[in-house]
């Protein structure tokens, strides 16, 4: 490989001067001109280039650097990236990440790629590691744990973990070791030992004895809601996993329950635009884009077309009145604004635990009389523009009443459905939206035609 | 006050004990409730209890137990409960609390209410730097900050270091000291002390010859993202933050940046849902909920009947084949989904740091073919339906071509709508969507119309 000096990159595109060397071939430039991006600047390049650049590149990388890379982009990237590797290169670099981090990429990656990866990894151990990791759901305690921890038999005395804690001082410095974790000869957690107690105590006494007995500690089988709780009631730092059993098996830090509640926060979000199967980045295959967001809009066309159906039973009643046309959309477009609020508070108030999912009543009590409210003082104006635009007072009644009963029915409905699929274990980000809609849609298409084709011989 | 013992609360819903408690003016039994009650459970039945009920009850606890309950509470909540509690109340409530958490929930109350607040503090430093904090944007390095950190001045040696340490542990204990600052006898910035370093170093030596020097820093006034680049850039835990003429005024945490993330993804998704003005709970009063709800409806019906008013330009048309007002609104409701995936891959694309706000080019062309292909097959299904439905290709052809049309120009612009945004500095969660479907509802309604009446003499 030459060592002419790399033309400094197009500042303003610098994924361009990679593709190029990629192109060219000159990997080793490629990497140099990303080396010489700072952070932010490498996440940028990396999201520009095409799939398959990405892992030619990362490849071309010590593993070392390709997983300070990896870390840096979003999971579902960084899977990607790992799956169009060869299995040999992925496994070296997933040797370089930390083992949570391995294991989150590995529990996005196609099971045949992350199988053929770790059947790569020259340390069967960590295979196993890794493979009970992903074997967990990842927002539980199984999921984000970790096993770096320290942990030392209850007959260990205090001078044994301080030497070995010394000696090993850069392995724990990685570790964010606070607590140390006394286990019995079976492997089963028998107490917790505080830094401080380490190093106020003789160093001949048995750890037994200065250990906190029945630590707290999480299940392995925990969902994050008992989790989010656990942490919440006491700022720990960090928790001992243990199976049913009672056997150690990691440990939870607070971090990583953190970093699991904005990932719950993002899914919601993505969720409740239509972005399903996880993130969706433009980098991605687009054909692989395309289907996962027709996945959902094909079931909604079908709600759609139910909703609308309905127009078609009222056919007549337009054909008299065909001024209604132009206000079904406006009232079931602003019955659905409206329910969508209530479906925002309704969410965030079970996130936050500020409600619980059987609490029907209050949501009706609450949304109901706000619906009330709302309703009327939006029936008012769209009613009155509907009597002076047609000069009927009754075109305006109709429309105005359409409206009000329609936003009550739909901030109670907004409110609701997300409870009801909760206790349903239907993820309410993602389903509360097109229930909504289609109804609302329909009602407010019903309520319209139907007030109309009451009064038909005024309107006309 | 007499002690009788507090019969148990029903366990099911305890805020209705504690509600009789506080109509009988018995406040010790009201607070020894909700002191019973798990952490996540004070919670749920803080929800419950009117604002005037809530606020009165944290008066009758402990300045330190309310601090630990409002902690624990959403900050618009906490807040709303300082401003209904009174000032001198709430002043002992906020002195208990961590000065961050403190300028958390004054930012969020109103001007005259936290002045009154601040006015009643014991402590006048407090206050100034209580004002301090609050005067700065809740997510730039000032808002972020914390006054709880170590500094020493450089002509200091590492055993004054020491014994302060030690002497003042408990203080320091709170601060989650990693870092020790050194300024010079003007509180600039002259460098970093790690822990570690002192502990190895003989105690006459002077902090200056082991101190780091031209420490990294963030300057007062960065902005969020720079602030999550440079704490992504290395894993720093919590980096001092100097005014821009050098002077030390405060840390922030790698914590605090992580739980601003988190917010901001809340935000996200609370304003693309028509949420505005912070968080709202349902414990609200109901007047302040109306209110902010239709402060994000009355744009909205405003911008629905901009776009309805297509249909009343082409009254005739529908007139002569009333069964277009049946695609109508699946051809707008089916196109404004399509938009909005695109408009929430942007708007996370934009978080991440994957796009720059400039890049339209690169969202047209990836934007584009998907828009081309997702509205073929949308088309394609629609436009079968409706041929079927009454018979006649060319409604078919008029009905699907439309939603092709109208899907590629929805993603086009729902992929656009937030960078552009960004650019103008407004939220882009907060206007993409009502601008998105305004113009998708206008363009649906008038495709579907407009190519109607070209072929229409085919269509009756």
């Amino acid at each position: 490989m030459s060592e002419e000096p790399i033309p400094a990159p197009t500042q303003d595109r610098p994924w361009e001067a990679i593709d190029d060397h990629l192109e060219a071939s000159e990997l080793s430039k490629a990497a140099k001109v990303l080396d010489g991006l700072p952070g932010e600047e490498q996440r940028l390049a990396m999201a520009h280039l095409s799939g398959r650049s990405q892992a030619t590149l990362v490849e071309s990388l010590t593993p070392e650097n390709a997983a300070e890379l990896l870390e840096r982009l979003p999971e579902a990237q960084a899977a990607d990236i790992l799956e169009d590797m060869s299995p040999e290169a992925a496994a070296d670099v997933v040797e370089a990440l930390p083992e949570e981090t391995g294991a989150d990429f590995l529990r996005e990656m196609r099971a045949i790629e992350s199988e053929a990866l770790l059947a790569e990894l020259d340390d069967p151990d960590e295979a196993d590691n890794l493979r009970e990791l992903t074997s967990y759901q990842w927002d539980t305690a199984g999921g984000l744990m970790t096993h770096a921890y320290a942990a030392f038999s209850e007959t260990s005395q205090v001078g044994d973990v301080l030497n070995e804690l010394s000696e090993e001082a850069e392995r724990y410095a990685d570790m964010d070791v606070q607590y140390v974790y006394v286990t019995d000869s079976e492997g089963l957690l028998r107490g917790v030992l505080r830094l401080r107690d380490l190093v106020l105590t003789p160093r001949s006494r048995p750890v037994a004895e200065i250990m906190l007995q029945d630590p707290v500690h999480v299940s392995v089988e925990d969902d994050f809601e008992k989790l989010r709780n656990t942490f919440e009631e006491r700022n720990y730092v960090g928790l001992p996993v243990v199976a049913p059993n009672g056997l150690l098996l990691g440990a939870v830090t607070q971090k990583a329950v953190r970093e699991a509640t904005a990932e719950h926060q993002t899914e919601d979000y993505l969720h409740s635009a239509g972005i399903l199967g996880g993130e969706e980045l433009r980098s991605m295959p687009m054909l692989a884009r395309c289907g996962r967001r027709l996945a959902w809009l094909a079931p909604n066309i079908v709600l759609n077309i139910v909703a609308a159906s309905v127009i078609a039973v009222y056919e007549d009643t337009l054909q008299a009145v065909i001024a209604l046309a132009v206000f079904l959309p406006i009232v079931s477009d602003m019955s659905g604004c409206s329910g969508n609020q209530a479906v925002a508070v309704s969410i965030r108030e079970l996130t936050l635990g500020l409600i619980r999912p059987t609490e029907f009543l209050r949501i009706v009590w609450k949304e109901g009389i706000l619906g009330m409210i709302n309703g009327f003082v939006l029936g008012c104006i769209l009613g009155t523009l509907a009597a002076i635009w047609k000069d009927n007072i009754y075109l305006g009644l109709v429309i105005g009443g359409a409206l009000f009963l329609n936003t009550i029915l739909s901030v109670l409905l907004g409110g609701c459905v997300p409870l009801f699929l909760k206790r349903l274990k239907v993820d309410p980000a993602l389903a509360s939206g097109p229930i909504l809609t289609t109804c609302t849609d329909m009602c407010g298409f019903f309520l319209v035609l139907n007030l109309a084709s009451a009064v038909l011989s005024k309107l006309t």
